[in-house]
């Protein structure tokens, strides 16, 4: 008897790309939603390096880190349509492109949000450097995976999720269907997915999150 | 006919892994020594996202990012010599401690060495904490991956390779025998393994290179 739970918070983008790949492979799992400013103490023995989500808990076995557990679901439950291709060479360039998502793309988009000044300019053009990237790789299929969505889509799922609401509240267009027409197109396609859709966050209550983020900082 | 060719620099860390992967898989390979300060048009074609080694050029197609290439070379060479376990929970776990390695351990191992005053302080303290990480992590088998050199072992070969040469020059002993016996106990073992010890750098050189980073940063 398989026991899944999975460490979670609402919002973050890492943990949501867990409960797309539970849903997409239909596993049936509990999630635990943490406070993380009142950190429980199943969260700090289950992931005492960095005390973060999400943790996935199989069988009482805790795996951190969003895209080493996504391979390892995709491993565990491998006939459950399959997340990575076969192609030694294609899993290379997802897990490639994985990394520039959370390494790079991530702290820009974040960085053009919430810095000021000059460094918001800079984040700024870094930013579009990198959705320029992007588009050229959705350019080239339906999803960023290929055909059907897969590893690449659900690590870079939280553009798709976060951009509309991050627009509302920043007042800042962050990509637009003239500049980036087949990101644009990917984000469309990909909250189709039903196992996206029905998990969608509702974006006036991402809105207002982003809102408290911005009142908390004093702004 | 394989053609394997490596953008390489003879002292990165994130190339070393690379040269014992191929070396331990028996996988015959070119190495191309970049130039840094005046980088080839052919690493500025293979990785214009980086613009950095290692890249694997494979048949004409390149790889880039040290932990992706490895395991690409693990997928496709999968015959020979193994380096990631078949099942999913050992090499969630590889994976969770080569990430660990390259955004924790080695930038605070770094900072320890070249920041001053309170940073190094800082930096000391979290490194001392990793270490011991580390330390708990190899008490518990012969090697970091098991019985035998696997991928987590050639992660982490840059602390095993650097830690004497980087003692020497700072005067600042990074790990000892009395703190942390396991990892000493690894890192002999390790440069015993013959793929490693004949592609381990002469220690004068890799202190002189040292030397001359700190030259140019004007100490």
């Amino acid at each position: 008897m398989e026991k899944v739970k999975l460490f979670a918070t609402w919002s973050s983008p890492f943990v949501k790309r867990i409960i797309w790949a539970l849903k997409l492979k239909n596993i049936e799992h509990e999630i635990i939603y943490e406070d993380l400013a009142n950190k429980s103490p199943e969260l700090l023995k289950y992931n005492p390096i960095h005390k973060k989500v999400p943790v996935l808990v199989h069988n009482e076995i805790p795996i951190c880190e969003s895209l080493v557990i996504l391979e390892y679901i995709d491993e565990t439950w491998k006939d459950a349509r399959p997340l990575l291709p076969k192609d030694p060479l294609d899993k290379a360039n997802q897990r490639f492109w994985a990394k520039f998502s959370d390494d790079q793309v991530l702290p820009s988009f974040y960085g053009y949000i919430m810095k000021q000044g000059n460094e918001k300019e800079e984040a700024k053009e870094t930013t579009l450097a990198h959705l320029k990237r992007v588009e050229q790789l959705v350019s080239e299929k339906k999803f960023l995976s290929g055909e059907s969505v897969g590893f690449l889509d659900l690590a870079f799922g939280w553009l798709a999720e976060n951009s509309r609401p991050l627009e509302v509240i920043t007042g800042l267009k962050l990509f637009d269907e003239d500049t980036f027409p087949n990101l644009c197109a990917w984000r469309d396609k990909f909250l189709e997915v039903p196992a996206i859709k029905e998990s969608w966050p509702d974006q006036e209550t991402l809105i207002a999150k982003y809102q408290e983020i911005n009142l908390s900082k004093g702004k």
